[in-house]
């Protein structure tokens, strides 16, 4: 069987960072945003939906009623197309951990892809660490003040939390549901890869 | 500035065995129930007191009345006990990580000891897992049922849990008080112990 390494991440924490790095020092495949991508040219959705549904999960499970009519029409879609996208999901992950060992950033791969016995690592960080990667890494045009940056922040890890309790039924960054807790405040990314090599070559 | 390493731990999870493994590896001082024996020994309080105190927390902070009467002394005494051996506990934790680079098991040595700027580790893991290792360390003539054991195993880690939210007022096991966080169910503890060695020669 291949080896699966999953990363869940809080935003700015550098997980993507770790997820890359490993998969560079391990030579595993390396999947992200590319899971998306693939979803959309499976479904025929355009990937900012797709992205829209797996990130914020804006599905309406109760029916629209206006008036005395039952609008059920456009729920009866939504609900088809998310259920279309996790059934791809499910897919895209399996012939991934199928394929190669690799590095899978997100998207539930770590309850996803159980059967696999992934490495389950989560990355996390304190706040102040976390704003300065943000800002170290936010395009020079960006404006956003540090009390709009906090908000967008945990709003991504609420919306994080929410995908991930709605697939799993568990609970985003318990430690419990990992194998593998890092605090990237306090461990430098590169100390944090070189560590994990040396669990992994060791398996 | 001496290396310290701190491990904070589920019961049942192998959280000693880690602490005692990584000194052994690292050359590193192991402090763990000497901490107690050395409190008691400074203060005349016997060592099951102390231990009593310290994982158990029977202070009561409110003065006692019977009738009319106001019995403070008691309360006085527990109070003035629990000072001292709260002090000596600090002193200690200092005194050790003075001496020479250290692994401290529990007694909050993580927060105590933050002006040293420990590695803060928390081993934790699956309940069906930590049974198994009370159970392979436990004396021959143990007689307790399954549901004992899981009663006893949780009302130590509520102690722990109790004693660390009065000493630092942060949650224990909340990965956020921690720098790695190591899931023994699924991670051998040799190799969590290389893994740490790898991260600690790397600094």
């Amino acid at each position: 069987m291949n080896k699966v390494i999953t990363i869940g991440r809080e935003f700015g924490s550098g997980g993507r960072e770790v997820g890359k790095r490993l998969a560079e020092k391990l030579g595993y495949a390396y999947y992200d945003k590319e899971i998306i991508q693939e979803i959309s040219k499976r479904t025929n959705l355009a990937t900012e939906y797709v992205k829209q549904i797996i990130e914020n999960r804006p599905i309406v499970y109760y029916p629209i009623t206006i008036g005395t009519t039952l609008h059920s029409s456009y729920n009866d879609v939504m609900i088809e197309n998310h259920t279309s996208i996790m059934s791809e999901l499910s897919n895209i992950l399996v012939e991934m951990a199928e394929k190669s060992n690799c590095v899978i950033v997100g998207r539930c791969a770590d309850y996803l892809l159980k059967d696999y016995n992934p490495l389950r690592i989560f990355v996390y960080g304190n706040m102040e660490e976390k704003i300065a990667r943000c800002r170290k890494k936010a395009p020079a045009n960006e404006k956003l003040t540090e009390k709009q940056l906090i908000k967008l922040m945990k709003q991504i890890d609420k919306n994080r939390a929410r995908y991930y309790q709605d697939v799993t039924c568990c609970k985003w960054g318990c430690k419990s549901n990992y194998d593998l807790a890092i605090n990237t405040s306090s461990i430098d990314i590169k100390a944090a890869c070189d560590m994990i090599v040396a669990l992994v070559e060791k398996d």
